[in-house]
């Protein structure tokens, strides 16, 4: 798995030099680029290989893999923001807002929306039905009912007088983050018109794994590994998965998922053992 | 036209309530509907208009139509905030984040721009190719070489030591928005799979035209009729048309780009009446 995450990152990064390589050079692509370096590159990774689990090839999964980790760049830029949760490091670099101003900050990440929906549009991805239904799979995964509505729920619990419990945690998480990780499992059952329930399935468990596993590392884990500030959540007094479950109980619920996620694998066999590894690595990493 | 003007008011409040209605309710949708209240609906207007010309019934222009005026909405929302122009007044109201607060007003408008693209993909519009171009061309008219790059050179002109001169303020506008006003009057063409050179053309001088009159009546107007703040170019002593070519210069340039606008509508001949009336109208308005 490890090689094909590095042929996948590599491949990303060329597909988003080269999708703003034709834009205005200025500030604003350079705020872009820089929002795009780095980065784990999990959801790209999911698009290409959902897609080469139903035989699509890399080229035609590309566009829309590099969609989704611009998606990404620019909802790590917004809520960044000081008027968001206000964080200076991201990546391990200054944060786009800290690196240039705000105003840059909120403009590069309207960008990057729009980069994202116009890579959808790329007639290499396949027919002009393909690409719709990828469109209107991505805007309902981004808008008001999907990842922008997970963090408003985020940043409405924090000034809630009663903390959330573990179920609208849940509920909230599985729309800011489990929304776009979904969107990127399912995009190869997408792409070849197949069903994609067994990969919603897989990505619903991975999604909240994921999540649980950020919640942990904010815990136990260190900036020089992740690259971010940890320890918000707990100076904030936020709830989490590990605030409400402890520690112990946040990891075996995360291994739990992890499971389920594997087992919803089942009827795509041997051809899913990149994805089998990507959920263990979900709860292993330690950045 | 006026009559027409109300009638596509009326359509798009509609087509933006349903769309509005089917999410999950809250602040979030509350800050969205509010963003979208009022306005003069012109660039839904060329959207249904120039898709007439063509044949083209209303129900398969108005999502389009409603997609062009949640973008609007949303470009309007990011540009008030205090990073950004800091207005404090919109259409009459307290600006969103002023209501609200910086992040519910930039979470709004990051959902109103997938809002858009969703719209985009209903398939009341045509067929899926019809759709695929729209969507590329709004992708373009939106992001880094549309909307968002002019805003971008109207920040960084701001800051600039030596002011803009003409041909970078035109360049700056036909970004800001002129791109976007030239996606809605050749909507109607791209809907029929027409030639949209003629309204191209119509578009470029009414966008550049449209901003003189908003660069007028900052200097003449008065915030009972516009709805928003006036005399705040003339206070940060921002190059615009009218500091650049006299209140009477800009008033003859914006009347000689209306004829040329005039004069592009030519081959569409009498059915092009509502669109040569509102070319005048942009220049007679005092809202």
């Amino acid at each position: 798995m490890q090689d094909r995450l590095e042929d996948v990152k590599a491949q990303i990064q060329t597909a988003l030099d080269d999708a703003m390589a034709h834009l205005p050079q200025g500030e604003l692509t350079d705020a872009m680029r820089y929002a795009c370096i780095g980065g784990k590159r999990i959801r790209a990774f999911l698009v290409m290989e959902s897609a080469r689990l139903f035989g699509i090839e890399d080229a035609a999964a590309l566009p829309a893999a590099a969609a989704v980790e611009a998606l990404h760049a620019y909802s790590l830029v917004h809520d960044d923001l000081p008027a968001m949760d206000d964080d200076d490091l991201r990546r391990g670099l200054p944060t786009v807002h800290v690196q240039w101003s705000e105003a840059t900050a909120i403009l590069a990440g309207d960008a990057l929306q729009s980069l994202a929906f116009g890579l959808l549009s790329d007639d290499r991805i396949g027919t002009a039905e393909t690409r719709m239904a990828l469109i209107a799979g991505f805007a309902e995964a981004v808008g008001a009912r999907g990842m922008v509505w997970g963090q408003a729920l985020d940043i409405a619990a924090e000034t809630a007088i009663a903390p959330p419990d573990l179920v609208a945690i849940k509920r909230m998480q599985q729309a800011k983050t489990g929304a776009l990780i979904q969107f990127s499992a399912t995009a190869g059952a997408v792409l070849a018109g197949q069903d994609p329930e067994p990969l919603a399935e897989y990505a619903r468990n991975l999604g909240l794994a994921f999540q649980i596993q950020d919640d942990i590392l904010d815990v136990t884990g260190n900036e020089a590994e992740t690259g971010k500030r940890i320890g918000k959540d707990d100076a904030a007094g936020k709830a989490t998965f590990v605030s409400l479950l402890g520690l112990d109980g946040a990891q075996e619920k995360a291994r739990k998922l992890i499971r389920h996620a594997e087992a919803a694998l089942e009827p795509y066999g041997e051809a899913a053992g990149n994805l089998r590894q990507l959920a263990r690595f979900v709860i292993e990493r330690d950045a």
